[in-house]
């Protein structure tokens, strides 16, 4: 059994290229989700207390199983701790055995990232040129670089309410061609933006902007609103959207979506990839992605790591699981001298 | 974070002594279970294939949260594979961090054990002389010890359908005083017993044995019904005992007791513990723990095995939690040069 710490994953990624792991994952989530009918799903198992979550994501075809363990503690930054932490684990069904532990505080960001580019792939203009991040937190940066490999992307405008958070965002984001505008305002960033991506740590029920605001054809990625009580928008702008989920019996309850009914989804987002439903069908329509984060990405991109870790042949060799040479005789373990 | 691999796990119960950390486990689950109202509990999630299961298991109070990953595949034997196989986690609920990562597969059948003779100590004859095990396989030593030290067991009668699985039990208790009794059938086993064990890996409904059979006063300890449509007693055992369960919404689905409905339960073992219900009232009334096992006893287990590593100041540190300056910086991982 594998164990990849953060040390070994970024290596694997720094190996790859940032750009090229993201174009493998996006491929990899593109093909998983068109085969959403092969997977066992569930909605995450939540632990809640009041100043935070703690989260189980599993999810299984007949060949890998996985699952995430992931908090959410909206407080920890005060300590100099991570809001979220996670790691995971992929298993092979065939006899239920693991086969590698992963860190997954950084795969997250990656698989949520890529899947906002998966999202604006199907939904966001072709043209698209202007991208607005309300925002600018841990998640900012990886949505940014998915976003700029999949659009023409010329303009970022942002706003945080931390501008620490926002000086941040332009160290990190120097070295690509995009021209940065900082904001005064949410209102100032989504005037002309093309697409518009929402990531605050809201802890209730807030409305960033009204569609009035935004430009036709606008696309808004929307992942701010991710539990129970935690929202971004007015109901008003579910409705004049063509709303796109990722699994409807857990976003209903998380997304965006939890505060009309499940008549505002359009679809499902594998059934825009398999085309069972159209995705976006002219440069008029506004479209939104209410993304939750969902246990396939993760199983996506735990499948991806483990096969750059296995070709690159990383990872250092936990013994978590007993060798026995009698199946039946698991005392044995508990009889060695030492 | 700790991780503690299989090989740090056996000295950790070396250093300790079995029957001491039997001991301290069997205190532990006590008191966990008669705290059972501050925990946060569900059914185990379950992925379930022709050939087998995957399960997550998880479990919290407002201090720790833990889960454990555990399959079960009866044919891996065949291959020279463990049936069961496990790995948990325990992490503080304050941050949501994950403290330990543990092997389980040794722990499950310590703490399956363990919760076999809490139940005992509430239910069985506190004169129960004669002990039965129907099924020698991985879980038999460690019941068989923990009866030991729960009851004055004298004899142990035993009987498996694979003579290699009773070599392989008799030379693992050779070191006990007690009295061994190979026995040709489940009957002659289980004829004069007080307390019986009950561990096969049957994979469907079967009747190991009536009620007709068994001595007045008996404790059946139940543990091998342990998933949706396996099960190993008929419903006329059920009716005729006290039965007491773990906890009811998991039990329903996978114990003896889905063959029935909910008003053959008694009691769940924390209501016993607590003098909620009444445990064992008087020498003949016949006795039945319908176990299938549950999150809580992985969470005490997790708890002891953490404390005692810290106390030992053993187990490997791993890095599966980024350390970052800026905590909302996590993108600045993936800029170190290397």
């Amino acid at each position: 059994m594998k164990l990849i710490d953060v040390d070994t994953l970024t290596q694997i990624i720094s190996r790859t290229g940032l750009e090229r792991f993201n174009l493998q994952l996006l491929q990899l989530l593109e093909q998983d989700f068109s085969h959403w009918e092969a997977f066992q799903k569930s909605p995450r198992h939540v632990t809640s207390y009041p100043h935070g979550v703690i989260e189980l994501m599993p999810c299984a075809n007949d060949e890998f199983y996985s699952f995430k363990y992931v908090n959410g503690h909206p407080a920890n930054t005060r300590e100099g701790k991570l809001c979220v932490v996670a790691m995971g684990l992929l298993a092979e069904v065939q006899h239920g055995y693991p086969l590698m532990l992963c860190e997954m505080t950084l795969l997250t960001a990656l698989r949520t990232a890529a899947t906002a580019a998966l999202g604006a792939k199907y939904l966001a203009r072709k043209n698209s040129r202007h991208l607005a991040l309300i925002g600018t937190g841990a998640q900012a940066e990886f949505q940014a670089y998915a976003m700029l490999a999949q659009r023409p992307i010329q303009q970022i405008s942002y706003f945080d309410i931390d501008p620490r958070a926002m000086d941040k965002f332009e160290k990190n984001m120097a070295a690509s061609a995009v021209e940065l505008v900082r904001c005064e305002s949410v209102a100032e960033a989504v005037s002309s933006a093309d697409i518009i991506v929402t990531a605050t740590a809201a802890k209730q029920q807030v409305e960033l902007f009204g569609i009035e605001q935004l430009k036709q054809g606008v696309h808004i990625h929307a992942m701010g609103g991710d539990c129970l009580g935690k929202t971004e928008f007015s109901l008003d702008v579910l409705q004049q959207c063509k709303v796109v989920v990722e699994y409807v019996p857990q976003s209903k309850v998380e997304g965006e979506i939890q505060q009309g009914n499940e008549s505002l989804i359009h679809a499902e987002l594998w059934e825009v990839i398999t085309g069972k439903k159209s995705g976006r069908l002219n440069d008029h329509e506004m479209t939104f992605f209410d993304a939750v984060g969902f246990a396939l990405e993760d199983f996506s991109i735990l499948k991806l790591v483990y096969q750059l870790a296995t070709e690159m042949n990383v990872g250092k060799d936990i013994d978590l699981i007993p060798q026995l040479d009698d199946a039946k005789d698991l005392f044995s373990l508990l009889k060695t001298e030492r």
